[in-house]
């Protein structure tokens, strides 16, 4: 029962140009878990030597494949990726755990690898029984048909309520070497009817210890995948893998985080993970905006993000953006309840380049209709000068409309 | 620009009885700050010896009415109390300070008591400068006009997008007298088109020193308007005060909160403030469902608490009530997102009697028709229980409707 949705308008024009990564293939099948007539299951299968990392939602309620994940990883090894959609296997108890044991297992077999060397992901109704049975017939054949590309189609068979498919690639030199890195996400936060979850994976075909790629992966996500909230709902089953195949023979083999020639490919994977987390908030659920929000002048940046999230996690900022208000009173009082240091009579507010208050009071300079002008575009940057210190940050959100709550309470009525 | 809005289907019946109370008199006016045809200020004179506490928005960026109460505070006495509605006097600078400060002395000068004695709420916009001119023509006349009762007059003069007036009476046994408790109150949480504010006002004609009179009043909003929640936005004017005229000479003088006659007083104060509590929950924006949220068997109170806003704040639970639909797998996200202590394997939680998780996995009793049923009615009740301890604690909220995202969204367009 997916809502038939039309895409987002905030969607990028196309997907893009995604090269094959060396060393990764990858199928996908239409298993029928909950959906008809689109693929559900995606298998992606590493060469060898492929190494990996990962970080997971922060729930204390994890789902199965989250339990799993975080076990697999201990190993550094990766040979297999199994994901589906349509169901998160989340609060699922012992049978829950006996999927995931079962289809790492027959994964193993198809492929010929070690269970422990086979990452899962769920995403779908939290609560059912996952039926192993349901894609164990989908498995021999989805080895047998791996290739290299297109990876749209990956980025489709992961997809629940998504609106369209999401896919960032980018080339950046490594040492001696050319090395790809290219990522897929699906799904803003919590998704619509019980379709809980993040989930994002990437890869590239440089060669990286699996220290190290934990140590980029970790950092890189503050700033991008957990910049970022549609609802302020956490799924159960957030997982963000990154895998190093080192195909690329030319490229060194990186030990050490600290490593300089890994400049450019630390720029790169951030901002692959940033157009993905990006491509998430602009496919929330019903958003018409995309909301950029900006704290500078706070105590610390672990303060200035307090402050942005309780900002963009506000229904009243969110709404009065759906409804294009410049209500920068509902940022005041997003500030003020942070419970971070914050002082009325230094507050400057921002929407765009127009300030619309400045030290506890409104800016003489208002222009009503400069601002609205500014508020009916689709892209919304807000703004907040706590004047206090030098700590700041930003995260990113989307408005609050009808229709997320039409998504989201109109499941079974 | 007041919505034209129904009265909420969760509204009480009628406005109770409520007697007057000695050592108070009142009287409203149409002073036309914001709205037109209907009372926006109200005056409450309090005879010689009235004692008074308060509590106050955590916000820090509170308004100019709430920093002037709490200085007003320490001196414990009280003469009058000056409410308008319409304009909230927050985030207005030095002109917010300078008009607080004007009122409170025009409002000494018409009862001859001094600023001090005077306290002052105001309620409705954000950052637009509220001009005391505004009212100072009616403040004579409403010296003038002073009376006992009716209490629905300033339980409709505070209201700014309620949709009915809120009321709460109590007669109770003090010693040898028997004494009245009436409260009034206004607003969810943060309120339509910028009226962002819960003010309640509560006067008792017992005679309770203010040290008392702060304990009773601190103990009983902790689980009463510190437990609810509209849309977890939090005001920049939120005020509660309790004024004690002692007006009931056979009453006796109470100087310590524990003194034990104060039983059946503590008791019916808190029913007080719960009720009025409770009926701002029932007049959210937009409400269609009053929820309960209970969770049980937690580490500690303080943890259940945490992980009961959790839910009750989650947009998706909020929006599945809204829907009529008994998604406790929301509820297991919310459990699991609140980073409270937490075991999905010993999770269990109840919608109503019918327990649908048992022990992290769906109850295998689980019964859709009943269960759907019980989500048609308008008072739901959550339960979770964690499993783990015996902290136990209960919040209340409303549904997330589309009506809710109409009245923040559709201010200005």
């Amino acid at each position: 029962m997916v809502h038939d949705v039309k895409k987002s308008p905030l969607a990028p024009a196309a997907f893009p140009e995604m090269p094959a990564v060396g060393g990764v293939t990858f199928a996908t099948a239409a298993a029928g878990i909950k959906y008809k007539g689109r693929t559900d299951v995606l298998m992606m299968a590493f060469d060898k030597g492929t190494e990996v990392a990962g970080v997971f939602t922060r729930s204390k309620c994890p789902s199965a494949p989250v339990d799993w994940c975080r076990a697999a990883l201990a190993n550094g090894k990766a040979r297999a990726l199994l994901v589906n959609s349509g169901n998160a296997n989340a609060f699922t108890g012992k049978r829950g755990r006996e999927t995931v044991k079962l289809s790492a297992a027959m994964v193993a077999e198809v492929l010929g690898c070690r269970p422990k060397d086979v990452f899962l992901a769920s995403t779908g109704v939290i609560g059912e029984p996952l039926d192993p049975g349901k894609f164990q017939h989908v498995l021999a054949d989805l080895s047998k048909r791996l290739i290299g590309g297109p990876w749209m189609s990956p980025a489709e068979a992961i997809m629940t309520t998504d609106t369209f498919p999401k896919g960032v690639s980018r080339r950046v030199r490594l040492g001696d070497g050319e090395v790809t890195i290219n990522g897929i996400a699906k799904g803003a936060g919590m998704i619509a009817p019980d379709m809980a979850t993040m989930l994002s994976f990437v890869v590239t075909d440089a060669n990286i210890a699996p220290a190290v790629l934990q140590s980029l992966l970790s950092r890189s996500v503050r700033d991008s995948f957990n910049a970022i909230t549609v609802d302020s709902d956490t799924s159960t089953s957030d997982t963000v893998l990154l895998f190093a195949t080192g195909a690329v023979k030319e490229a060194p083999r990186i030990e050490d985080a600290r490593d300089r020639r890994l400049g450019s490919f630390r720029k790169a994977l951030d901002e692959v993970l940033l157009d993905l987390a990006h491509q998430v908030v602009r496919d929330g659920e019903g958003a018409r905006k995309f909301v950029e929000v900006r704290v500078k002048g706070a105590v610390s940046k672990r303060s200035a993000r307090r402050i942005a999230f309780s900002i963009a996690n506000s229904p009243l900022v969110k709404t009065a953006i759906a409804g294009e208000d410049a209500n920068w009173g509902r940022v005041v009082m997003a500030v003020g309840k942070a419970g971070e240091p914050a002082d009325r009579d230094r507050l400057a507010i921002w929407f765009g380049d127009m300030r619309l208050a400045h030290r506890g009071e409104r800016d003489p300079g208002y222009d009503e209709a400069a601002t609205s002008a500014y508020m009916k575009g689709d892209d919304i940057v807000i703004t907040a000068d706590i004047g206090l210190g030098k700590g700041s940050d930003r995260v990113w959100t989307c408005d609050l409309t009808k229709e997320y709550v039409a998504i989201n309470g109109d499941y079974r009525t």
